[in-house]
């Protein structure tokens, strides 16, 4: 999955130098001619690399005069705090907050930033309808017959194929589909725990995750985790007797955007595999990486069958299709009887449209693309947050998937401010919605996987006029 | 939905006389000129009704003679037994061998009786599929992204008007869509229970509620049922200050096919309101009527909300689909964040393609040929098992639905029978599958809704035979 494309290397050549800043704001660039001598390539090439780099708003062409640095990289807002480790009793569920963010989503004319889905216009939608329909007329008794509970047999193949990407290892049999990763992560909570059971969480945390914990009747422990490397593994360990089952998002949580790296995966299997702990880990994001390769996720070092790997395409190709999976290691058994009892088997359709869709390259061509136009517009959000929240205001460095995390002045009431915003018809997710216990309430996450315009970028102004205001 | 077609009105008069013996097998019956005469109809009506008795076997034509009653629908077998209330502590699950029936469901060139679904080649394919691709062009960003999760509108509102058949005043806004009957009884058992509640249900009961509640940590009080008028009231009244829910199949029961009577409905929905107890109605083979009319839900006599009505397509049109609903009363908003915690929402297509199949009469006429079909099946299945069966079996008269219950000899064990007819490629459901209690082990039920043939008659003397080696 590694890149190799000529013009992409020598644009990234430049970023680091933009970056680490060689060349800063307002800067002039070397002329084509001089890139063209210095890596010895075409013209052309050194000209997709500028444009490149255009594309993503850190140059720009002035007529005449040749190319510019547009904006430094250097980032002028700081990385939210670290949390501290609660897991108080008196808990506080943000349902009420939760619902009313939810029932919001339907309206027309919103600019949604706080549903954690892609914007339509980003998804292939008329080769997906292609592929349903060659797909329905193969499929045996026109679907209406159930599946074994494990689900398609193609899906799970071309799953275990595609895992190659991280040196995967897991088989078809590994591997049982589900209504998407939520679905797999409630069967695996359903499979691991009994009501009391005391579950660790990243905070902040998909507020999904802590929502089926309550309705299941587990105790919940919020394990601070670093913005940009993820889970506090020390004080995981000062906990783990506590602890009965973990669910971690381990590439790109949701909201930091964090990215564990490989050594601290490594450590947290072992350690959880030492107390037989399962770990349920939520790898829905680990495709859309912003780096070179595609992050392993837990799975690859679990030895022993305790990590649970559930993913989907619901953040990547193709939400309301539920088409998700997990690889639930020794619990596998007592997931595929979940599924049975919950709802017998899910609809085939979906799952083999999803198959030819890997199968044929079309997955992987359509997340090249996906994946160069979130990072831009991650940067065009963050400049665009630089630019006109106040000047204490913090931001997550997401790694990878598409929602950022902004911390404001403690000031701030964000669920307050998102009944202003809504009435300028913008949409964002309130902080305290991430986590069961009484803070996050000066905190926001966007949803950047949308269409970037200027309609955006003044919506992103008029929501930091809204933040100023507010204090 | 009354059939008012003047020759199923003659032919159901003849098919009483038949019953009730007034006519015998071998008898003559009157010429159709006679026939003609007596109800003052044409001559083309009375042939249309002895067609509808001989496609039911009932009667036959012998060349130049005219028509003789060629079976005696008099019952040579009695009905099963009613069993008594248990509830013990020590139950066993029949897990092992609901696994071992499942796992057999894809095995090829099986007689498949086990499975409570129908046969595909007795379902509308062809006409869905052509529904399908039609929907597909219409749904919104082609039905990637999320539904709200009280699900498809159109489907509600076709539904809330197809219950006006039974005097539903169901309303569009009173339904959730789910991911199959299945489904709606996990979200309503999640929503109103906690682990150490107790559930009554019928007995025998279909497997899959008691597996569910076991899952969940509810103990499951085994109500004795008629096989005519299904759940024994009385019984109830003792038991009900030991019930936190009931979760009964109220029409057409699986396995044993009873009604219960208006009245009885009426005086449950009472009780239950009265003592504020949830009634979860199974109502999946309600529109599979052998008489004349749609049997009433509970759902219809329920004045405070306590009845959560749950129904599907999956044993009437299209199992594979996963489309259900519930209609939940006064826990509504406590199943919309069931489903939205478990699955965010389910696929709107296979939704949408059954508000299409109803809202333009496809669905009202597959059923109409559906039905007809399974009351035969139904006469012939009985025919053969009285026919080759021993003489001591019992078995039940179903009024609707495509299941039957045999009750066989004290001696037999039906799990070893399984393995038995298994090596004659008969699959059957074992009767332990339908109780927590140490019953039912010489029972067996046989799924109908098959294509009726000479095999199919073989294989119902073969699996006789079987029954009375093994006294």
């Amino acid at each position: 999955m590694k890149n190799n494309a000529l013009y992409l290397r020598i644009a990234k050549i430049i970023e680091e130098q933009i970056n680490n800043e060689t060349f800063r704001l307002g800067d002039k660039l070397p002329s084509l001619r001089t890139i063209q001598r210095i890596h010895n390539v075409s013209i052309n090439t050194v000209k997709q690399a500028y444009l490149e780099l255009e594309s993503k708003s850190l140059i720009e062409s002035r007529t005449r005069s040749g190319y510019f640095v547009s904006k430094s990289s250097k980032r002028k807002f700081s990385l939210p705090s670290v949390s501290s480790l609660q897991s108080s009793a008196v808990q506080k569920d943000p349902v009420d907050l939760i619902d009313k963010v939810f029932g919001s989503l339907k309206k027309a004319n919103i600019t949604q930033l706080s549903l954690g889905v892609p914007s339509p216009s980003l998804l292939p939608i008329a080769k997906l309808n292609k592929s349903l329909i060659k797909t329905v007329q193969t499929l045996e008794d026109g679907g209406t017959s159930y599946e074994p509970a494990q689900g398609s047999s193609n899906l799970r193949r071309t799953i275990s194929k595609w895992s190659m990407v991280f040196g995967g290892g897991i088989t078809a049999d590994d591997l049982v589909t589900t209504s998407g990763t939520m679905n797999a992560i409630f069967n695996c909570l359903l499979a691991v725990t009994k009501p009391g059971d005391t579950m660790a969480v990243e905070i902040p945390v998909y507020f999904g995750t802590i929502q089926i914990a309550k309705s299941l009747g587990l105790n919940v422990i919020e394990i601070p985790s670093h913005p940009i490397t993820g889970i506090n593994l020390d004080v995981l360990k000062d906990n783990i007797l506590k602890i009965d089952v973990c669910c971690f998002t381990t590439n790109f949580s949701n909201p930091l955007g964090c990215l564990m790296p490989d050594a601290n995966k490594k450590e947290l299997v072992k350690l959880l595999t030492k107390h037989n702990i399962p770990l349920i880990e939520d790898d829905l994001y680990g495709n859309l990486f912003f780096g070179t390769d595609r992050p392993k996720p837990c799975k690859v070092f679990d030895e022993e069958g305790i990590v649970m790997w559930c993913s989907s395409v619901s953040k990547t190709l193709a939400p309301g299709y539920r088409v998700g999976w997990v690889a639930p290691g020794k619990y596998k058994d007592k997931i595929i009887r979940q599924k049975l009892l919950q709802t017998i088997s899910t609809p085939l359709l979906y799952q083999e449209v999803i198959a030819d869709f890997m199968e044929n390259g079309r997955y992987e061509h359509h997340l090249r693309s996906f994946r160069k136009r979130l990072y831009t517009n991650c940067l065009h959000f963050q400049r665009s947050v630089e630019e006109y929240f106040p000047d204490n205001t913090k931001i997550s460095q997401p790694q990878g998937g598409f929602v950022l995390w902004l911390e404001l002045d403690e000031r701030v009431d964000t669920a307050q401010l998102y009944d202003t915003a809504m009435l300028s018809n913008i949409s964002f997710a309130p902080g305290r919605m991430f986590t069961l216990q009484n803070r996050y309430n000066n905190c926001m996450r966007l949803n950047f996987a949308q269409e970037w315009d200027d309609k955006m970028n003044n919506d992103l102004k008029l929501l930091g006029e809204i933040v100023k205001n507010s204090i």
